[in-house]
């Protein structure tokens, strides 16, 4: 059964005890979280984050490269002034290559050349260190010149296995 | 204060409590949701989604095309065949255009040739049209040759000031 057929049934009980219609559009803590798309992943409750408090940037890996659109929105248009990274471990972006994965989805659909040309074109960005990736992400966003100077740039591992968050930079 | 310094507090919490270590890699609703990064979204309790279920991917808007490469690695690797896109009342990416922001982030560093050359590379994937947004996101989806046929796709909008949310596709 597809699972979008219980979200209305799940929101009409969220609805009934609703009460945070007033929240404005910036975050109350000017912070962004960063985090993967893992579905061991929930920032709210691991992280103690209440509505309307942080940006929740998700993407495979839990990437800055990848998440640079929503940052510069975030911090120059609703004055975001933190960013912290997380990594999990047990991450499926340890486990391949951009060459296996562009294979894989070629081999799904020989002879398709515009399916060959357009997967070609990604980077999937994978990496084989938990650690030395949440140090890069810190980094690329402490030199990139669209991340504002004054910044608060922090580097996290969360353990898919213990719920247990652990800063690394 | 910093955001972060309260995250090992609150984790600590969360730990103490902590019983899904078991919980494996591919999410067992075989879901995606992709959604916005506004603080005033949180899909897990919005829609009663469960630690392990669903796939996460938030960028600015709540946009597939910003989420390609993610949705790409979900199906592919993790198994999901389904995805539900959720945009919202209320949103940033409503408020702005490309150019303007442009211009914002190169007002803040004027003559600095490298933050010009790279702020005007980056499309920031605006939209003026809630409900028009969700449909064309939808569509996106179902049109991209790199989507598996047979996904399921709905398309949504959440309401930050009533917390409802309706199917729009």
């Amino acid at each position: 059964m597809a699972a979008h057929l219980d979200f209305v049934k799940h929101n009409e009980k969220y609805v009934s005890s609703f009460d945070k219609g007033h929240l404005p559009l910036p975050p109350s803590k000017k912070c962004i979280i960063v985090t993967c798309i893992d579905a061991r992943v929930e920032p709210a409750s691991q992280l103690g984050i209440q509505l309307g408090e942080a940006h929740v940037i998700r993407n495979a890996g839990g990437l800055a490269e990848d998440a640079l659109r929503s940052i510069i929105i975030s911090q120059r248009l609703l004055g975001t002034r933190e960013i912290a990274v997380f990594h999990h471990t047990d991450c499926g972006m340890l486990t391949f290559s951009t060459d296996q994965l562009r294979q894989i989805v070629k081999d799904a659909d020989p002879g398709n050349t515009a399916v060959a040309d357009q997967v070609d074109k990604i980077d999937f960005l994978e990496f084989n260190n938990l650690e030395a990736s949440v140090k890069k992400d810190a980094a690329f966003l402490k030199d990139n010149p669209l991340v504002l100077k004054d910044t608060s740039i922090t580097g996290w591992v969360y353990a898919v296995e213990t719920g247990k968050v652990t800063q690394v930079v």
